[in-house]
């Protein structure tokens, strides 16, 4: 193997796909990152086998070839290279890769390519055709909802529900749940069905994406999903399993619409969480309200206690209500526009925030009981 | 108490004083920060007994008083703060703080400002003053030679040396020496003294200063050195004990001079770092030179070797050496301008480098015995 390439675009490729490196790799083989070079065009691989990514750069290649080094070393190297030019060679599939460039050499220990699991190369399946904006547009409003506990693999992903309407993005650590009804280039579906991805997962995929209009193209099999777009493959798996029945949890009505500037109340939430957090905290803060005006009231032995006021618009009748001030403020924090509606239906039912600009978008909370 | 505050005036000083509290504090009010209004002057106050700052915000005070809040609720909350006008109010000393602001009202938990330590008035002592600027250079430049390991004290300060050519400043942790030779604004020093502060605290100490021309006027007893600037106060407690005599470790000739670009030293030894960190990572560098080449190897079983070369011009004879890189690294970060001189005199004997363009300081590294 023997290639010329320039730091910014190898550096580039090893950004993409090191997040497929895991930490703690299952066979000695994944702490690495497989090249491949053929015909002008680097390939690098890295998968944990949940995820696996690759990325192609051109290159000006003497010699084709493939080799396996440690992902952390390389990206420790790559990013410390000089501007200039430099030469990439190995003698064989199990010699050294020599980096050169000026008058110095760098000799970086190898693993055996032909060890490493490739992406397989999927053809059959449903396609769909998706905006790389409109991805992380859907990722950015509902991943963060999935729960973090690998004990219940389901709540650890993001549901695609495809459905007549659109295709569904829904995540819910069944504290809470974010819905939006996402945007199809294009798709091709034998049947309706439901898809299960992890949600941190697709958050990673979402950072390699450029916030443009370029189209993705996936294909999806019943254990896999392949997306591909310009120089990027990701493999993603599904997780098994049934997703639990979300349109249940959803309210269909509202009994009191309150609508509030999404600053304003952001804000508010933010200073009340001061008194719900350490160690006595219960992190709970306490909705009340009238005709023109929200009360948040939270309190700590240990901190004092906090009264916030936030002008509304309401309709309806009062509703007192008490929420994890952790399950308001995520939300908040990536809910665009001015104002968003809080449509509550009694004390112990959920609250839906739901922007006023975006029909597409919920996010529902399940309240807390308090004495 | 009451005053009336802006945010980011009372932040400033929020984030000026909060350095001096400790995470571990060894009386609990140590854990607040004490406030205090008098004559339209607010008055903070933090001390972790090693130091302690005082920082003065001109407010709106309506009637006089003193309180401690708990420096991480108070900073926390001041951060999210409205940009509006606030207002501050203790009903007596031992009264919970109201903030109020819009409609809304924090409570918080208040301890007895009668059992905080405040700093003392220091009247009698040498004096020195010193551009606020230069405090910093002599920060950035010699305290992170200083040791962090405790259990050695003098090792973890920084040496003021009051001498006849200047205000010295050493700090060595014996594996690595830097001295500056500060300027003086004025000094008035009963006879010539040595005092020791402790480093990281002088480094905090900077980044309250402006990098500008403000005078630093500092009275020093046996004990303390008080720091005054404007809005600041800080009491620096010295270090007891005898620093060694640095002056014998410094060569006074040298042997061999090279003169090498701080930017391609530094790229350089960053670069084959890459090869002695690790498990089975040694942390050396290897140096090799000839007339005009500087020659820098590095190896560990784990991620291979790695050869680098950087022009020099050398005066004298090769003389191969080995180094820590860390040390290396460290001090060509500080070092500004383009050009460095490493000067050697002898395999075992320790390397100084000396920026071309400032004579005021050095960096001596004592080499590694290699088989």
């Amino acid at each position: 193997m023997e290639f010329t390439c320039s730091r910014p675009e190898l550096l580039e490729g090893v950004n993409a796909v090191i997040r497929a490196v895991s930490s703690k790799p299952q066979i000695p083989v994944l702490s690495g990152i497989y090249m491949e070079t053929n015909d002008h065009v680097l390939r690098l691989v890295a998968t944990d086998m949940e995820i696996g990514i690759e990325y192609k750069i051109p290159v000006q290649t003497n010699q084709s070839g493939a080799t396996v080094v440690n992902a952390r070393v390389f990206n420790e190297m790559v990013r410390r290279l000089p501007d200039s030019p430099v030469m990439f060679s190995t003698a064989g599939d199990h010699a050294a890769l020599k980096v050169r460039y000026h008058g110095s050499e760098v000799t970086l220990n190898t693993m055996n390519p032909q060890e490493f699991p490739l992406l397989p190369t999927i053809l059959d399946g449903d396609r769909v055709t998706l905006k790389a904006s409109n991805f992380k547009e859907m990722t950015r409003l509902v991943s963060f909802a999935a729960s973090t506990d690998e004990a219940r693999p389901w709540f650890t992903g993001v549901l695609w529900d495809f459905h007549p309407d659109g295709l569904r993005w829904v995540a819910t650590d069944t504290h809470r749940l974010a819905m939006l009804v996402g945007e199809v280039v294009h798709q091709q579906i034998a049947e309706p069905r439901q898809l299960i991805l992890h949600g941190k997962t697709l958050s990673d995929v979402a950072k390699l994406l450029d916030d443009d209009d370029q189209e993705l193209h996936m294909i999806m099999t019943s254990s896999q999903v392949l997306l591909e777009a310009d120089r990027l493959r990701v493999i993603l798996r599904i997780i098994d399993g049934q997703y639990p029945k979300y349109q249940q949890v959803i309210p269909r009505e509202w009994k009191t619409r309150i609508t509030i500037s999404v600053k304003a109340l952001s804000e508010a939430v933010d200073r009340a969480s001061l008194a719900s957090i350490g160690k006595e905290g219960s992190n709970i803060v306490k909705l009340s309200m009238d005709k023109d005006s929200l009360q948040i009231r939270s309190n700590s032995p240990e901190v004092g206690h906090i009264y916030e006021e936030v002008w509304i618009d309401m309709q309806g009748e009062p509703i007192p209500i008490a929420f994890n001030y952790r399950y308001l403020q995520e939300a908040l924090r990536v809910i665009g526009g001015d104002q968003v509606y809080l449509d509550l239906s009694g004390t112990l039912v959920p609250g839906v925030l739901r922007p006023l600009q975006d029909e597409r978008y919920l996010y529902l909370i399940v309240p807390v009981r308090t004495v």
